[in-house]
């Protein structure tokens, strides 16, 4: 599955791993919280060849998954605080800002917090099945936080994370479970899930959204049994210059269940044409 | 404001006026109903330069509007099934179909109910500010209602249908008025508003929007006063294969509001990239 060669960049004292591809102004994407997620997982063969057409497509592991180290959670907090922490410090170790960020589930509320706490660093958003608004996830969330590192708990993720007509692919299930396996990862997955369930989720105020004033895509499969679509009618409402697309016969991945749709509706709104 | 050549076809035992430009696929155009509401004020410098570089863009007047016949009222029912006879009319009479057709408001209305009458005449559907799900228009609905037939009522429509930030354009407003002041079109348009006030204004039923399989694109503006973005929601979840898009800073003109951005919408859509 690796075509692209491994970079890395030093964050907040541990490695951050990312793959990039074309030239022009930069682009970030950002894979979402489940087990398994990566940066080649999400966006390497799907929505990379695509949009590295116009931009400089850059996806970067957040810490503690994929091939980004992953301190002992001993030493280390895996809130939701932390992944913006990463997120500002490679921004602005790799000179990007303020840059483009397009990010899938917890990676739409990194995003989104990173837009809140430096909104200096950000430039345009696309929030794609975005965490980040409340509590109240859809329950199909249980296939990721009891997860169980075998291959049927992996498939479990898969299908609650897609379309009813999606088919998991074999080795997609397989490459997620070998990257979750890693053990250093294994204990950080738990200590984010931790986090997650324990302390306030993934949630930010409603009014600071609402003060977030980038122009922003809101994008959402109406079959996602994650984020709820009405989710992104809820951030629609909040943000003042949001753009909605919303996806028939699509689920949480729309850059997997549809990378064609994807990442052209993402070009036409960073080009300004929707 | 009158650049492409005026053209009729005969339906229902009257006249339709159309303008066309383009090649290709064809695609039809279909105003709202609105005082003074014609194909040209909706379409002609606006969106048919845009369209018409990929189809032949065909924008037709409703009976009563524009320079289509208006019968007299006592001889004809304006009543919104009498407008769908007139498009089937047309596209059978003009050997268009199934053809792909983009609806605003109470045109929007005209041809989802098409699409549910003689579904094998119609390709894609886009519904944009679309009229049809209920009664619960919102209370803007009222410039339309009341209109006066005097220049300060002209205005309060465009008011009415534009965002906060959209400044009525005064030859505009004097082109919709002088159309709607031709006498046979008063008669007929005051018999529109009649049907739509005192018979079940433009409603159709749920389970018959649901029965519609076409491929739809339901575009609204988030500040659309006279369709509430609920509406465009209801939509969503009611056609099986549509796709939302949700405009920011935009009212219930999409086409004439943000004419760039709806167009390129509209050939993303029909050309499967959207």
């Amino acid at each position: 599955m690796s075509t692209l060669p491994s970079k890395f960049a030093d964050t907040c004292g541990y490695r951050t791993h990312f793959i990039e591809a074309g030239n022009g102004k930069p682009l970030l994407l950002v894979h979402g919280g489940g087990a398994g997620a990566d940066a080649r997982g999400n966006w390497e063969a799907t929505c990379i060849p695509l949009l590295s057409r116009e931009r400089r497509a850059i996806a970067m592991d957040m810490v503690g998954f994929g091939h980004s180290d992953a301190p002992n959670p001993d030493a280390f907090d895996y809130g939701p605080e932390g992944r913006v922490d990463q997120m500002i410090a490679f921004i602005e170790g790799m000179k990007l800002g303020p840059l483009d960020i397009v990010g899938n589930s917890m990676g739409g509320r990194t995003a989104l917090a990173t837009a809140i706490r430096r909104p200096d660093l950000v430039g345009d958003l696309i929030l794609m099945g975005s965490a980040g608004l409340d509590r109240s996830m859809g329950g199909a969330v249980a296939a990721l936080t009891e997860y169980d590192f075998t291959y049927q708990g992996m498939e479990r993720i898969v299908v609650a994370l897609t379309n009813d007509g999606h088919e998991p692919d074999p080795a997609m299930v397989q490459y997620r479970l070998d990257l979750s396996c890693q053990s250093a990862h294994k204990a950080a997955f738990g200590a984010t899930m931790k986090a997650l369930i324990l302390r306030h989720g993934l949630w930010i105020e409603d009014e600071e959204i609402a003060g977030v004033k980038h122009r922003t895509l809101v994008i959402n499969g109406k079959d996602d049994k994650i984020i709820p679509i009405a989710h992104a009618y809820k951030y629609l409402e909040l943000l003042e210059n949001s753009t909605g697309v919303i996806l028939p016969h699509c689920g949480h991945w729309a850059m997997i269940e549809h990378p064609e749709v994807f990442s052209n509706t993402v070009l036409q709104f960073l080009g300004g044409r929707l």
